[in-house]
């Protein structure tokens, strides 16, 4: 129906995340009707540039171009905490916070052993090894409050048990802002079991 | 909070219609993370490629990288009709129902004068072109049931009056398979007006 080389460049937007085949195609013609050759060029090499120059840091395992990273090479970062996470997103959700001044570590995933994935195919070791020289006081284990999320957690508590750091886990419950009426029954259960002092 | 190289793939992804920022990160991701470096370069060429060979068909203005285009110039179409429509993506959706054998004339846009956008704006002209020299018989105004697609409709029916040709305007009334109680108010007045004998 398209000239194939429209056809490919909706199969690639395609395949992106979140992309169905009605976006692809709204994004395609977007290209091709209303960019110019310019933009459309700096979008093909923005890609290219991205992927050749982005690699982990060495330290936190964050996507970056710079290693280490800027978040870890910063002197305004408190080194004796670490917030692991499963994603590079994650740290920007919580760095959009602007409320959390410590270091990160990037797992790039989450145990799952349905899926075949173990300690030794996500960023474990790696943090085993900025914890063996010192500084770090505290880990907080900020991954998902799914089922492989919180059996990471519970994996990497008890790897840390040896180490002479405190092991925590970001707090759930309800959503602030939100009404208790429409949080799920197991929001709830865990927002009643972690219930504070006030 | 991020590497300006990854800041600079979000925004552009961001820039493309129905992309938000939220799915922009999570693309940008997607292509790091994911993404063998090679099937990056590949999406980066089929943008550049697709850019670089797409054009309009000399005869239904419709996007291509051969002119005439393959519906043009393929011999089982018929050639005594044209369906007149605003964009290449409503060419692809009455090419999907597999009933129209006609042809197309694609007019880039619909008149609006509150956008400035008059009858040199749109491919016009050429349609009136296509009609100068003959074997058509029939013309059928697709444009979008809007204000402007509607007044180019309209617009259009006057110019083709001198021409012996018979000019129609798609149907418009309650959708096949939807509820009347859920239509709004003016397709019910316009299927109620459009009614036919049965």
């Amino acid at each position: 129906m398209y000239s194939a080389v429209i056809e490919e460049l909706i199969e690639k937007f395609e395949r992106l995340p979140g992309i169905g085949h009605k976006s692809a195609e709204r994004i395609a013609f977007y290209i091709l009707e209303r960019m110019s050759a310019e933009e459309a060029e700096h979008m093909a090499g923005s890609i290219i540039k991205a992927k050749k120059s982005i690699r982990l840091c060495e330290c936190c395992q964050n996507l970056t171009d710079q290693s280490p990273c800027p978040v870890c090479s910063s002197p305004k970062r408190d080194k004796k905490l670490i917030c692991v996470v499963e994603s590079p997103e994650d740290v920007s959700a919580i760095e959009n916070t602007h409320e959390y001044n410590g270091l990160y570590h990037v797992l790039h995933g989450a145990l799952s052993p349905m899926d075949g994935i173990g300690p030794d195919d996500i960023k474990i070791n790696e943090l085993l090894l900025r914890l063996a020289d010192n500084e770090v006081e505290e880990v907080i284990l900020a991954t998902n409050p799914t089922v492989n999320g919180t059996a990471t957690a519970v994996y990497i508590s008890k790897l840390l048990a040896p180490f002479d750091v405190k092991v925590t886990r970001i707090a759930h419950g309800i959503p602030i802002g939100s009404d208790i009426e429409y949080a799920d029954k197991i929001t709830i259960v865990k927002a009643l079991e972690s219930r504070q002092l006030m």
